[in-house]
């Protein structure tokens, strides 16, 4: 018990005096006051993490898209629905944080008009919904002057890593956590598996709780805040 | 005391002996692996209508779409996800009960196509989802050769009462329960109110719980069943 409670004052000091910013759960797209498009996810990922951030010492703020989760203790929650609203408000809070973990399934499309009143059915046919791209909201925090460290998930359900990699490359991230959607894991359960891939290293994490994956996540983040503080403490010697 | 468990006795009795199908919740319909078509629905009232029917007596089925939700006491749950699979199991249902109530939020679309793998953004460019018409629940238990009495609902945002009355008439239902949705009334919230139209009758419940109109609703179900052995026995008389 001794051993349990110095590793919790360990950990309580890994992010003291961090900003970390978190999105979690997905987003949904208003067709009309009925119908939506949605993305499955069922936030606990992002809710997990936002936890062990706080158990690390970190000030949280987490951008939570529809889900029914409560609050994890000490996080600041912020509650949007569509890609849109987590965009402004991930913006809003991205200025200032040294860390931003995009773990929000957030939709890549949005119907490109949104009906004011109920759409009828018409007839025996069919329909046919126009969608438009939601923007990019990693690529958008990659560009802020004051660049956060930037951790990113894909969760695919083929070719996860190569995905993964791309992705990487591709939104100039720091760190990205892969994972294989479907066949019992990733999205709704509790249990998970994690890829952590950067530049210039991969670690698999094993099937795991979604709150020890989430420790282990938030562990190598520390650590490459650390890496950063260095590095740039070298730079300007 | 003593009146609450004399009404309380006599709520026990109205449906003794009653089959009663309900359905709640909304329908999703998987686009790819990860997105799909929603109906925002929370199925309070789907559920609290079970509840009040089951503590009114009756043996109880409910067919529940995708929600969170506790099974109330002494009710069969039977879950579902797409508005096929829900149509199965309604109708599979539907043969042997005394009254079906369509309290579920039925997508009237789904994609013509479901993608097995995500599929991938492609440049800036939109996207056409190619929708195609779902079965109509309604309809098929209305066709049965043993007919329960067909309780609807009708969720509107404008006109309600005019679209309630032309979807009673144009699906053949005994009983439809129109009520306003938005502006804090209808979804995901726990107050309601509904109008309850027949080919004869309008009843207006002002806004209350949805416990308290699923009491009401069951109430007046009863008396239409009583009504409807009744009118059966005279005429075989």
């Amino acid at each position: 018990e001794l051993v349990a409670r110095l590793a919790a004052r360990q950990r309580g000091d890994l992010l003291a005096g961090r900003q970390v910013l978190i999105s979690a759960g997905p987003t949904f797209e208003d067709i009309d006051p009925v119908r939506f498009l949605g993305n499955r996810s069922s936030g606990r990922m992002g809710f997990a993490i936002a936890e062990a951030a706080a158990e690390a010492g970190a000030s949280v703020t987490l951008v939570a898209g529809p889900v029914n989760l409560a609050t994890p203790a000490g996080v600041q929650r912020i509650d949007v629905r569509s890609a849109r609203e987590m965009h402004a408000a991930v913006l809003g809070a991205a200025q200032n944080c040294d860390v931003f973990i995009a773990a929000a399934a957030v939709g890549d499309f949005r119907p490109a008009e949104v009906a004011l009143h109920k759409i009828k059915k018409r007839g025996d046919g069919g329909l046919s919904l126009e969608l438009t791209q939601n923007p990019d909201i990693l690529a958008d925090v990659a560009a802020l002057p004051r660049r956060p460290l930037l951790v990113g998930f894909a969760a695919e359900t083929e070719n996860v890593e190569a995905y993964a990699r791309a992705k990487l490359e591709r939104k100039r991230l720091d760190l990205i956590a892969a994972n294989q959607v479907g066949s019992g894991l990733g999205f709704e359960v509790d249990d998970n598996s994690l890829t952590l891939i950067s530049a210039d290293a991969t670690l698999r994490l094993p099937t795991a709780p979604k709150r020890e994956l989430a420790r282990q996540l938030i562990d190598v983040v520390a650590q490459r805040l650390r890496d950063r503080g260095t590095d740039n403490g070298a730079g300007a010697a």
